[in-house]
């Protein structure tokens, strides 16, 4: 059995995935550990981001005066997740990860996985385009890698055995200056509740996928 | 066993999520049939939304014809995934989803499942922020919405024993109309290309999540 496969405490993917509900009400006596905390974290993390720069930030907000402080910048209609929760994973984008875009690929180029042709044109197309960005974009591709990792974050959680709610009804001036984060690189994406449900939650329906798909001729 | 479970061919999440990688070489003789593409897309949307409003659009491209349309609103870059792909789901965020809010809520109220109570705080709660909503918040929560689908797809493909890549290397001026979609409701997010992968795939790492985690104070 591979290592990651040992962490988990369900692993049927039909299960995780389809029978995944937002729950908001969590057992309040329930402690999770920041070793595993961190392990989902890292699992989550598998998942894809743009140019592989992993734009995301993870702040873990598990302590009373943390929560205090966090429900700052929370809507009061998300109290309930962030007061039985134990532990919220707030995820923000990172807009600077480009930085390191240089350093990142020429890494993979040195570790022998791509050729110096396809280094330089990765270098060439998506490089210009950062450096070039707006601010309006570098939040949208940071919006959509934290996106990414907080939907394997809710699925990681179950497959751990808990249950989870993402939520954005934040304020979005007050919530990075709260974790303590530059307002000037990060945005504020999603919370992730995580915990055991102390009761079963909403069970949404979702319409006909067929109402929602075109075939393009 | 669950009707969804019949549907996969790998329900191994740990493989299915973590050996995951992007694939953008596919072999161009593989076809998935238009109902097994739709039961994917069923499958990914599964996924949460803000206020189960699903802000989602999907335009499936998977003919010769569909593909040369589709090519001229994406960057050369991508290329290789469009031409090889079985086909590519076009993901386009919904940014008139909450005109229906008040149907959808009404609905859940009507089937019991939520009390009237909790229908008015819900009402009272985010239609008026999205009724008020500037289109750049209209556009974020749909950028989120559809990122969590998908990432969902993306894992859906691998669960059908296909493999897929994300990209959003296109162009967003082009794209909406391109696929014959309203520009003043949709608003571009991402392509899946999906299909049987013809080599193995760049394994890109990932930084360690533990430089990437805080613990609120």
């Amino acid at each position: 059995m591979s290592e990651a496969v040992k962490n988990l405490v369900n692993n049927d993917l039909a299960d995780v995935m389809f029978n995944r509900h937002s729950v908001r009400q969590f057992d309040p006596n329930v402690k999770i550990g920041r070793d595993e905390l961190q392990k989902m974290i890292a699992e989550a993390a598998t998942a894809p981001s743009a140019c592989n720069l992993q734009s995301w930030h993870f702040v873990v907000v598990d302590t009373p005066e943390a929560k205090a402080k966090f429900k700052q910048a929370v809507m009061k209609f998300n109290y309930p997740q962030v007061d039985s929760a134990s532990a919220i994973v707030f995820i923000a984008g990172d807009t600077q990860s480009h930085y390191v875009y240089r350093d990142v690929w020429n890494k993979v180029y040195e570790d022998g996985n791509i050729t110096k042709e396809r280094l330089d044109q990765i270098l060439g197309t998506f490089l210009p385009l950062y450096e070039n960005a707006t601010p309006d974009f570098l939040k949208f591709d940071a919006t959509i890698d934290c996106s990414v990792v907080g939907m394997q974050l809710l699925l990681v959680a179950r497959a751990h055995g808990y249950d989870a709610n993402a939520f954005s009804g934040i304020d979005f001036e007050k919530m990075i200056p709260t974790l303590g984060l530059d307002p000037k690189r990060y945005v504020p994406v999603m919370g992730i509740a995580i915990g055991k449900a102390a009761q079963e939650p909403l069970h949404t329906t979702r319409y006909d996928a067929k109402t929602q798909t075109d075939f393009l001729a």
